[in-house]
């Protein structure tokens, strides 16, 4: 089991998710199946198994899942969120009430499935890049309702957290700068409003543009859409004046010529609005 | 423009899932960027582009997520859902004040590129097998809190729609099986306890497991991770007594094999799962 | 105690209406009588009486009422939903804080009151068609927002659910026919454009209308304000063809003759909008 | 048309219960008959239609849950709220789209059907003693979720309310009384603690607690399940002091000589526990 | 410790109030700088501590505030609400994990502060007149969503609460006079239309509205913006025929010559929409 | 008419908050006085007047009170959030339903009191130092569920917004260092796990600390209770490297000395927690 957990979802949090995606599947019959076809007490063991390689996250809502159907089901973890699955791996046996299982599995899973499928996916970014300084980030691509847990995935995966919404952190992009009359006049529009406690970052689509951010004084630029020898170029100019964060476009084949270049952060939307789910299943072991 | 459309999500139900995104991106404070560096009145025109090929899905609630961030924004749609999209054709265009455009723009684009991608992917689904009489068809697979959603964007691609929830069909799967003591018995508390309104479809891994739910006589079975040639023999003893639906592992390269052997649903969990998002932006054309 | 219980309602969808019943009783200053006029640790044994003959629904509902109010409370319960009630017979013993129980009592005996109400009258229909093979069925005519527990009541009573909403079934009725241009182009439209899982029920006021639905060959028909003697010819033209329901102007003098004349189902609005309230009260035994 | 409305329930409240009563309806999918059945822009007309005699009430739920469906629904009434009802009578003209019409049918039915019963209910209660200076009252014994609504059809059938919850008055009854000590601890009590807008009523079953009460100096006084000669007795002791109010096993045979006692108020659980519903329905006229 | 307790808001009332005020802190990522900085399982134990003189009031939402965040926290309560306080008086002691306590400590001394804050002025103006047989009473000017708290803190401090919204009493204003032509039939209306729980108060600004109002026999009078002289006269008038409120430009200054005019009640807008903070705060003893 | 405003409250994230304190007023049965004594057609014109000098806060939350309530009444405003006001200065007309004026006077002016009262006394101590580089700062000191309001009129009176709540920037108390093994290490814990976006922040109460806080390289010290002189050496300490934050005891008598030792930033929980009210009434003009 892993050492170093990162923040959790505060159970204040997380509790509403989980319930509105259990009544989500419940409806309004519940789950007929169940009701009609297995008698009452039934009890069930089973496990939790991956059936394919990656990175284990969202056992807390699983395990939430599962208690707000029944609260009586006993649920023993072998995982915790950021460890490394192989196919077959066990990562909980869980017990109790047959119905109560079976009702929760699949809600279980599919929040079981999606986050580690973005924790897999940043995680393949994160290694290759490993042996640079540069770490793997998110962006504000998520998808609706669902964007705590995936920035919370992310961080399990081994990446960073970009803005949680439009609020707690500043980014003018090139539409706020046409919008405003110029770069200088937008980011000294931002930084008279702003409260302190929050950081400008500028979006930058050229060598000419950095300047003019750096030349600003901004807390981090964006490097939107830049090759590699371009960004490497950029990082020179900035020289430690700035957070470098590369976007756009960013693949398996091209993240390591990106990170070596040198900057801090490499953003990408793909993480959050298209990881494909780890296929994650519960075997019945014994019907006690 | 595409003349059949599907049925739409009702607006009492899309509402607040739209809102409830909005308000995760607002945060409290709202978005801090375009209040401070956008002058309050300036105008914008905005196209919205495709920059892939695709299926158009969820420009109702893309429009929702502008007016209600700003009841003044005019939208002339240029496209509906269901239409194909090639790289840089126009879906709408938009037009009113410059900073509800930006405020709306992430959360919008975000259930258009999510939307669209499940679309596209049914789609290419749908089109692989039109020689045939089968049909794509989707699970409870989704992403919590946004199956009404998935579900959509599945018909919008030519797909249909298995189950909204556990409540509203009986699917009678293996652990169901061993937990009442054998198929038959399964079958027959489920007759004696659904509603008249519910069909009952049981699952089955093996053509033994087949013959025992025809016997029973259930609606439809699903035939449960076998090849083309399995599903051919599986077909000639249905002999049209009940609704085939295939399913487990099905991909792009095996589905034609599988739909030429006669089945009338083929489910596919990564529709809703693992779909790719499809990339649709706005260009800013003229602040006005 | 009766053995064979009905689905329950999942607790995650009992528990918010039983808080807003709560809600709605309690004000925004709550319970002020006991609150004023009763000491805060007096306790109390109470004995949960019925007043009438019937049969019990609502214990759930009640039992969380109570709870909710005081996680405290002791509940010893006699009887199951389902089970035969006397004049006189004790439900349930409760014991605990008084101001609790005085403060619960209202709400509790309301839920008690209404569901017991639905189920002895459904049990009454369902008794009195016991030797045939019809059943009794409610419809849609609820009460708004008490439709879960409303068809729950019917279950006990005795009854079968009908469809739970708008979405968990196909029923055409004639402005559906008559809109879409006739009642073969309704069927034809209706199996296009369903999900599998759904089944098709068409309303049938006529002998003609009913062989045109057979020939579409629907899943059920809704034989509507027909006497005994054309139900007893539209059985014998369906010939178990289709599941046959009758529906309309249904008492406990005519249902003998309509269930004898050989259908499945007779639905009754009545059981969920006039069903007269069964009297249940506590009793106060003893201030401890 | 009525002259003389009562107060109605602010739209702020109406409207979540309206909202809740179609999402409870449309659940996930929406009304998929009239989606799949008839044409997208199909145009209808319907009458709102009194099937039995009554007192009309609900009218402002049925509109905001047509208008909610689709605000295009154009709404002509004929009645009014405590409009009385023949068999036949038209009570409102509705035009536009003929899929929102069918969808909102259901859920405005259950609403005026329910509502138009309590009033129908109250008001023959209130017309058989109106020769009396008694009023006719309800009672918190309502369904749960309901009660504004049902306290309102009570107003408009001629009845006035009792308290809306535990904490808009005080009413000290014999449970009350015996965990207190004594009636006059209690009303000692009471009145200690309650604020000065808040009455105080206090339950005798007995001549002597009517004493006790009286002597107390209490605002009202509940005569329980006395019958009209002891009322009489009652009256003559009261002479004034106090407000009386007769309550338990009020029925139409009983009630005048209740209210020839001479009591103030008469209160019945049955107005909103045990109503049934009155018949009201739409007839399609054209599909224009 | 306090003997006489208030009514308790219900915890059904009290909990959504403390979990939206801790949502509303910890916002989408949570507490960063606790998970970030504080090892996950250290250990802390905090005093609650005064740093000013006043009465408590709060507590039962700063325990809920703190079991919300982690039900794992003890907590030891050495004071009661009502309780006076000295600067250095500890409150309550608290034990657990570091985390929560820090995450839980600002919500909890918000409400903590304000609500003592309420009760230590209503106390003021309570004690300043406890010689007459006046009581200190709250208005309707409280502060959005905090109504109930408010006037809890109130009862808290020796006050006394008035309406608790705009439906549990009849207070005729000089506007509602004007809008219905004349006292007189403004006062009539009321008594036609008002429930028979419902209490009339009427507000007076001179000694002739004050005489129409008693001619009229209301409940309560609200002796507007008068003088102690004029006071006098007034209740010299009113001669115990109803309650006598004064209100207007009450401060501690005045008070104690409007409360020796022998009015019953003294109502102050200041006491909930202008009570100064309470200073009270944690210390952190050991890290254990 | 102020020509500069602030970003206002999103209408989203404004409208639950009005809908919650209208239903906390209107409770069950609504306003019983003006429906009881205000005929229903009655037209009013009334003049929102300020009884005493103030900055103006709140208009938004105030005019959509009143058009939640009713959306024909017609609001003239005639003041801004922001500008100055004097004792009897119009700050708006209305016009409309007199019942509904009435309706929704008190919970607008609750709105408007409490937040233009805030907006005042963060204008008192922004005017002080304006001669200063200082600027006014809010804390997380506000009342429970009114932050976003609170801190709008925050920014109204010429404050500025620190933390929204606790995720949108890292502050490092006293508390989280001693429970995290040292300044130093709090500082890196902090650095490893925050994303790049947030500011990291540390209370000092020493020079020692503060010199400890410079040299690990923070955006931002939190002077915590230190005298204008010790203020004056801190800064030449910092020297341009962090901004700096006075905080603790903050007065309008010791402001200037704090803003003039030349701090960024001067933080008072006074601004949020205890600013009286700002008197604000509404005059009804006439009733057309």
């Amino acid at each position: 089991m892993s050492e170093n957990k990162q923040a959790l979802i505060p159970k204040l949090v997380l509790e509403p998710i989980v319930r509105a995606a259990l009544l989500e599947d419940l409806g309004r019959a519940g789950d007929v199946t169940s009701a009609a076809v297995v008698p009452e007490h039934t009890q069930a063991r089973v496990r939790m198994v991956a059936r394919q390689p990656g990175v284990l996250a969202g056992l807390d809502a699983a395990r939430l899942t599962f208690r707000l159907v029944d609260s009586g089901l006993r649920i023993a973890v072998a995982k915790q969120d950021g460890d490394a699955l192989y196919a077959g791996d066990v990562i909980a046996h869980i017990q109790g009430n047959a119905r109560a299982l079976m009702t929760g599995e699949r809600v279980a899973l599919n929040f079981l499935g999606h986050l580690s499928g973005i924790a897999t996916l940043t995680s393949q970014f994160a290694v290759a890049i490993a042996h640079t300084k540069a770490r793997i980030c998110c962006t504000r691509k998520t998808l609706p309702g669902l964007r705590i847990l995936q920035k919370y995935a992310v961080r399990v995966g081994g990446g960073v957290n970009h803005r949680f919404g439009l609020d707690d952190g500043i980014l003018i992009k090139d539409n706020h700068i046409s919008a405003s009359g110029g770069m200088g006049q937008a980011i000294a529009r931002a930084r008279a409003s702003a409260g302190h406690m929050l950081k400008i970052e500028v979006e930058a689509e050229t060598l000419a543009e950095l300047d003019e951010a750096l030349a600003a004084g901004v807390d981090a630029v964006l490097l939107d859409n830049m090759d590699a020898p371009t960004l490497k170029t950029a990082m020179a100019r900035i020289a430690g004046r700035a957070i470098a964060e590369a976007s756009g476009g960013v693949t398996l084949e091209n993240v390591v010529g990106i990170a070596e270049a040198g900057v801090d952060l490499i953003s990408i939307g793909a993480l959050t609005h298209s990881a494909p789910n780890l296929d994650i299943a519960l075997d019945f072991d014994a019907l006690v």
